[in-house]
């Protein structure tokens, strides 16, 4: 098959013609001009050196990996990569991730060599410092120029470079037109032996393999040492046959210490691959030190007697510390000019792009600036429009997510194998598949779809999200749909995503104990408490319609922030009298007003209803006045103003406020007095019968509150204070029997 | 290789010498005496049409895979699995997990079959009913005889058998003799798609590969099937080479649906094989109706019709619905008779061993009967015994794990690859490895070793965790390690844990942001709030080795609950005045008392320091007096008493109580009115000056205490009713810049 990726143009610098057609016909790298052997080894010294050195000053950080991996950086960065040090965000670039995250003094090395002007030699030596917001910290960070993702939790980044991988593959067949490719950048993931060994990693290499991403180009640093010693230890299958079976074409090589031309060779062969690449490079860690090849220099520094040695074998002065001599700087000197031309290519293809397809042209532009196009309200229903029957809220999600999945590009809807359950597959959907698999599996699909079976791998779902949205901040919008529970699955991938203000959209369904009759395992308490005390997580459970309507609006602003939108499995109620997007937006408002109030009952999501119910009895039986809060979003109402909270929680009029929902109640503290809550995982009940057992329904919680207010009439309620009233009881240890 | 597992002694029930001898010698299973092809075909009818009625009677559940697996049932439960229907929890039993939970009607109905007493007709019948504590509830749960794990959320069933045969082989390696083998089971795991998608199945596999467990046999149901469709959609990896690459025996059976043969052909070389085994059985999902081969039939009833087309389509009534004619009871009435022998045969084979070797025997009948040898308080360090210099609270840890591991079997300490950090090492440790890796690898290691190489596996670790702990409740208490960050990626695994009464004890350093320079990635911001608000977890965080000490005895206590030992990478200071076990113990206590307190401040786990140093400067500068309250553990604090809770916290003495603990103020509502916390990610920073940068400082903290206790003592302490202080300022949404 003939490679996909080609260079638009001849780079300028010292790649000669012959080169260029190396890389665009996939042969092998013996055409490339490359410097002598004796160069290569003098700028691996010189480097190695530097590492050590840098380690040693303050006597930690990972120095083994670095000094390991020095020729595959100058294979990388010297020879195959498409970048520009002097614009890092260039749209078209390669995109480079270093997934074994903690070898990041050796990518920090390597952008200050080729001239990112950001890692100055002061800089690179705050790696381990003091010094706040340090471009150099303990891990690469998505803030910082050269960085495309923030990796250091291992397999992330490997998922993360799957979905670069996708970006560029769903870009290309939505916008390259025949002799106009405005995008065709490859993706380099560079990976540890932890990368594959993470469960989120071999989802997403399984993912990779079965689009064919014939983009993605996996190294693995094979230096066969762990932190707890050889990698043996925990790991001896036949890596290369495993990757073969999982879709790959897997290249070796053998001396990665040295042999720049070999690594060379396998990087550009990976340009021209019909499959994903997976070359297996042995490394030696710590090479050049008396410690190379044992777990010892894997997150230490070496000792100064140590660095001193390492020099003086490499014929370096050992009393010259971060030295780099010019001829160094000398050797990487072209690439700035090649990045220029590279970019340049890019933007005359894009000049003539335009000319030929103006109104495509302009929706890539705009794509291209991280816009949404401005009519993705329209796929929000109007107040008017919503349902006034029972309906679930996970079927007013649908009604958006499908709008938004039909109607707008940068939405890249997903799921993994909910489909029937989760509502978010659109009419004429598209796959997001190989054409190949159209032949070999009956698949209908093609890198154009938006509409993504992951599979059974809720992490790698989120994880390759990650990498969607961090290939051009505003771009992509993914969104990911499971069950709420399996979230839990996800929880490292969406925290990456907080962390690097990745905006994106959780679908999450079957939220509370309402899900039923698939019992405990599958209802999601104490789930909800993990995303709200999370920074940077819009967790929003909406009661019904409007506020899903309010939910959708509040995750597509949150252009930073990635956004779980809560879903019941079962009908909900309607409240068009009371429910409101405005108030949504705001993370909690009145529902139900009563200027006499004697309690406020705030109810959450699916269990409104029993707040609403509650409410109803309480008068009708007792005589109490309750007022109605609703409560979709914490995070929401935490931005409000002071005033706005009391008035929604009139903390001083000396009334009880009761929380209803279906979740422990830790965290409702800081608005509640009491709550009706659960206290222990759920059981396997229909939902009205689970929710009647855990004491959710009117009966049962009226009397409770009435026996609060009259507590609160009697005794003031002062008598609440460091006494919040599980009226469940509270979160136990052991086992219920 | 000869095999490892044999049956102790013939069983009785018409599996004939020859049989046994097959199953002993690992031949074919030709010399079984199988019944006839015909009454299988009558027996799956039967089975199929029950499985059609039972999902038929809702109107939903899952029908599908219990239909296709009929066949692989019959092998399974008539011809090779060793069990006692009338004692389900006999010793020796091979263990079976169905790791695709949804199918669970499946194994319901077998327990059924063969005479599990609590299995009625009437129970089945209560599948997805409004029956509280159903013994069949929509995934089988532990608690319900013939149950091993709770299963549903995918691929930790996979994960928990491989825990299960690691148990077997620890326990055979430990106290089997020549002549007298005590423990010998097979571990039988069925799994679907879903369970070798999952990243936490292809982390357990790979482990289970490098361990060479023989006695592990992973049974596919090979439908092609999934939610979304066919399985194709999202996987199209070669299966069998990466299962062989993994190291696994595979075999392939192609017509599962009703060749009961082939597939006990399977299983018994399984027996004998040298490594684990993978079974990949082609199965036809909903095998019998018209819609058998597609989605449709995955999680849902067939309709009335359909019924009754495929009751008629197999010659059976369909007017009849539920019936079980007499005849397929016969099938299986041998089994009972035969599970009473294998008891009654291990029980001969432990009077002998008992005789052979009281001693061993003594401590192995204690395991059985799942208790802990009394001496394990000796492994805990006594008061005067701890430190008083800063240390680390993982040091302080590690003084226990080690006397722990070193002392008493029933401890496997493990630890996803931080060997080197987590000082959980003890001298003289055994890895658990296969022999065999001594020749080709050189690792030193055996069966009996209770150190664990889990590898960069957090999820797979945990879930082989709960495995381990459910072989037999009380046989072993499995240790995990790894940084507190990871515990996210394992989260899934801890909830099932929780969720089945599993002890387990997580030894969870590098907490807080005092991590330092490793940066935000590694810094565990909100993960404790998913811990504290889990049902049946213990998270506890101890300031100090005291402390540390009473965390370990809570969690060695909490027979039914798993722990989480969380602790401080960096040195903290001893408070060898203050600090308490029992006060620990029981979750929070006063650490300094003052009853002339104008503030009560909490100190939690390492920000305890803060807290001392705080009180300290407000009565210097300020006059204000403090009292002091440690805070270890919520959990254990909510279940003491209304009167001890207030005399910690003395929330009726109108003074303000300030909380200081790095991680985000969510949930300390309940106890604080203000709060020194995070409400952001981290940075790369040392660990001092991260703690300075967000304020965590006594310099930092004192003004503003001496802000809130002024105007308390202004405006009283209703002022802060509503109005939670988070002095750092709250959660926010978008990043910080």
């Amino acid at each position: 098959m003939a490679p996909t990726l080609e260079l638009l143009e001849e780079p300028a610098g010292n790649l000669p013609v012959k080169a260029v057609s190396a890389i665009r016909n996939g042969n092998s790298a013996d055409d490339l001009k490359l410097e002598s052997p004796e160069k290569h080894q003098r700028v691996m010294n010189v480097f190695r050196a530097f590492i050590a050195d840098i380690c040693q000053q303050y006597g930690e950080g990972h120095a083994g990996s670095p000094m390991g991996m020095a020729a595959i950086g100058i294979a990388l960065w010297k020879y195959v990569m498409k970048y520009s040090p002097n614009n890092c965000n260039y749209f078209n670039r390669d995109r480079f991730v270093l997934s074994n995250g903690h070898a990041c003094l050796w990518q920090y090395l390597f952008l200050h060599l080729v001239g990112v002007k950001s890692m100055t030699l002061e800089q690179l030596k705050s790696y381990h410092s003091t010094k706040l917001d340090s471009v150099c910290p303990g891990h690469p960070e998505i803030e910082n120029e050269g960085i495309e993702v923030t990796t250091g939790p291992l397999g992330q980044g490997l998922a993360n470079a799957v979905g670069l991988a996708m970006a560029t593959k769903n870009l290309a067949a939505t916008y390259n037109k025949p002799g106009h490719e405005v995008v065709n950048n490859m993706t380099w993931c560079m990976v540890g032996d932890a990368c594959i060994q993470e469960g989120v990693g071999l989802e997403a290499l399984s993912l990779a393999g079965h689009w064919r991403l014939n983009n993605l180009c996996v190294i693995f640093d094979n230096n066969s040492v762990t932190c707890d010693g050889t990698a043996d230890v925990a790991n001896t299958e036949d890596i290369n046959t495993k990757m073969r079976a999982t879709g790959y074409n897997v290249v070796d090589v053998y001396n990665g210490d040295s042999d720049v031309a070999a690594i060379v060779n396998a990087l550009v062969a990976a340009r021209s691959s019909d499959k994903p690449t997976f070359i297996n490079i042995r490394t030696t860690i710590g090479f050049g030190s008396a410690l190379a090849g044992t777990a010892d220099v894997h997150g230490a520094a070496l000792g100064v007697d140590e660095v001193a040695n390492v020099k003086r074998s490499f014929g370096l002065n050992p009393d010259e510390h971060f030295h780099i001599p010019q001829d160094v700087y000398d050797f990487f000197s072209d690439i700035p000019g090649r990045g220029e031309a590279h970019e340049a290519s890019w933007q005359a293809a894009l000049v003539k792009y335009h000319e030929e397809d103006p109104v495509l042209a302009a929706e890539f532009e705009l794509r291209v600036m991280g816009k949404l196009p401005e009519d993705w309200s329209k796929c929000i229903p109007r107040k008017e429009e919503q349902p006034t029957a029972s309906t679930a809220s996970r079927k007013s999600a649908g009604v958006i997510t499908n709008a938004l999945g039909q109607n707008i590009n940068s939405f890249l809807v997903g799921t993994a194998d909910l489909t029937p359950s989760v509502n978010v597959a659109y009419k004429n959907k598209v796959d997001f598949q190989s054409p190949e698999l159209r032949t070999a599996c009956g698949l209908n699909g093609n890198y154009s779809g938006r509409y993504i079976h992951y599979g059974i791998r809720e992490h790698a779902m989120c994880a390759i999200s990650n990498g969607l949205a961090a290939f051009n901040k505003g771009t992509f919008i993914p969104m990911t749909s499971t069950y709420f529970v399996f979230h839990l699955y996800a929880a490292a991938a969406v925290r990456m995503a907080a962390l690097q203000g990745l905006q994106q959209i959780h679908i999450a369904t079957h939220d509370s104990i309402g899900v039923g009759e698939n019992g405990p395992t599958h209802q999601p308490v104490a789930v909800a408490a993990l995303y709200r005390a999370m920074p940077n997580v819009l967790y929003i459970r909406p009661c019904d319609a409007e506020e899903v309507a309010g939910a959708y609006i509040a995750a597509i602003q949150a252009t930073e922030t990635p956004t779980i939108i809560s879903l019941s499995r079962q009908g909900l109620t309607q409240y068009p009298q009371y429910s409101s997007r405005e108030g949504t937006l705001k993370g909690a408002y009145v529902f139900v007003e009563d200027n006499d109030f004697d309690v406020t009952l705030i109810g959450v999501g699916s269990e409104m209803g029993f707040a609403m119910q509650t409410r109803e009895l309480l008068f009708k039986e007792h005589g109490i006045k309750s007022r109605v809060v609703s409560f979709p979003c914490i995070r929401l109402f935490e931005q409000q103003s002071r005033e706005y909270k009391h008035s929604v929680l009139k903390p001083r009029a000396g009334k009880p406020t009761v929380v209803i929902e279906a979740y422990p109640s830790y965290g409702w503290e800081r608005y509640a007095d009491a709550s009706v809550s659960m206290n222990s995982f759920g059981k396997s009940l229909p939902s009205k019968e689970i929710y009647e057992h855990y004491g959710f329904s009117p009966e049962s919680i009226a009397p409770k509150v009435k026996d609060l207010v009259e507590e609160v009439r009697r005794d003031g309620i002062e008598i609440l204070r460091g006494d919040f009233r599980d009226f469940n009881g509270g979160l136990r240890i052991g086992l219920e029997h």
